[in-house]
């Protein structure tokens, strides 16, 4: 498979750019030591959290909400969390919870993904197509070094992934056909939405993602356009 | 006035970090070469096309037309133009028509530009204001180096400046209130408008935007928050 018609590569960013689990955690075990006396552990605190996203998207997806920004999302589920722990937020300065879901922007990137967008933008566009809105990857890329063409995704579409129109209206704000862009990801059903969509597709797993004990996406499950170990192999397989 | 409160700078780009004229009229010389003998200045031509430009965008200001990306604008404007030349285009292939309306995707930028963005990036985002689409800034910035942290602007907004709905959702996309976020243009009508928003204003003149002769915006006509020589001078007026 070669790359010639490819214009623009268009990522996955939670999990397959950013280590997300780690670094909420990160910034969650501080905020439990201080407010539940260090009761719960955070990395479950961090999978409670996530497990909440796909629940807050799909009443935007399904029309029952307008679209409204992951930070909103993000900031409704954290209140939800708190109270599913016991957690009594009415005694919590505000401000803590404001900046606990800060904690999205500040994750840190896989080592190598830097030098993989790098060598990509190289020869291509390269943007997010992310489900995160625009000032949660601004914030991310200024935090990790993401050398970003432009930040696309759900909130430029006004739709979230997997909805078809995420995919489709970042290829038109391109002014690229389907097939001249890549979606790149490390989870199967993302880019079997935008494969039927039309867009070309690159796998790579993050076997870590959820911890060591990751059962899911750890290899490919679909007939994608490239498998990659990480993304320097991706940018390596595509001659940049 | 310090900087203290405003956490993103956003730009005008076509002749305050651009030369269009220059750029425009370079690409223009060689078509009208190619297919008008040369019969017409490439300077002349630039100024009608970019005439067109207002009127166009009025259209969709005023409702009259639903948002339409400015490629497709400057394409119609192209057509236009070129009749108004005598220049026959059922004898020019659209190829060659749809290249030259790149040109705008292909400017240079003032020698100050790089360097005042690089600068002003260093301690807050930065993003393009302009009417230009999304696909239009990500060429412009490839091509010229341009730093941005994020591509904003009309596309995204859906709104044309100076409507105030341009720079009202430009500072709720960054997540910001109007005052964190300062307007930088070479033209006092843009930053009247987005005052009269509550953003901060930055002027700095561009005396040859519209060439030699040019009347226009030769200076600040309005209480602007910060006035400066070009964008390295406004940078240093910011201690960056």
């Amino acid at each position: 498979m070669t790359a010639h018609v490819v214009k623009a590569f268009v990522f996955d960013v939670f999990g397959t750019l950013v280590d997300w689990r780690g670094g909420v955690a990160r910034e969650a075990a501080v905020f439990l030591k201080n407010y539940s006396q260090g009761a719960h552990n955070a990395e479950a605190f961090a999978d409670a959290w996530r497990a909440r996203y796909q629940p807050a998207m799909q009443r935007v997806r399904s029309g029952a909400r307008p679209f409204t920004k992951l930070d909103v999302l993000h900031r409704e589920n954290l209140e939800e969390v708190l109270g599913e722990l016991g957690i009594d937020i009415s005694r919590i300065p505000a401000e803590a919870i404001d900046e606990l879901n800060l904690a999205w922007h500040r994750l840190d990137p896989w080592p190598d993904t830097v030098e993989g967008l790098t060598r990509l933008k190289s020869r291509h566009i390269i943007a997010p197509l992310s489900n995160g809105n625009i000032r949660l990857m601004i914030d991310m890329a200024k935090h990790g070094g993401l050398p970003w063409d432009a930040i696309l995704g759900a909130e430029v579409a006004q739709a979230y992934k997997p909805s078809p129109e995420a995919y489709e209206r970042t290829a038109a704000v391109l002014s690229l056909r389907p097939e001249e862009v890549c979606m790149v990801a490390a989870h199967n059903s993302d880019l079997a939405a935008a494969q039927k969509c039309g867009l070309k597709t690159a796998f790579m797993p993050r076997p870590l993602e959820h911890g060591a004990s990751q059962t899911t996406d750890l290899k490919a499950e679909g007939n994608w356009d490239w498998v990659a170990s990480d993304l320097v192999d991706l940018a390596k397989q595509l001659g940049v």
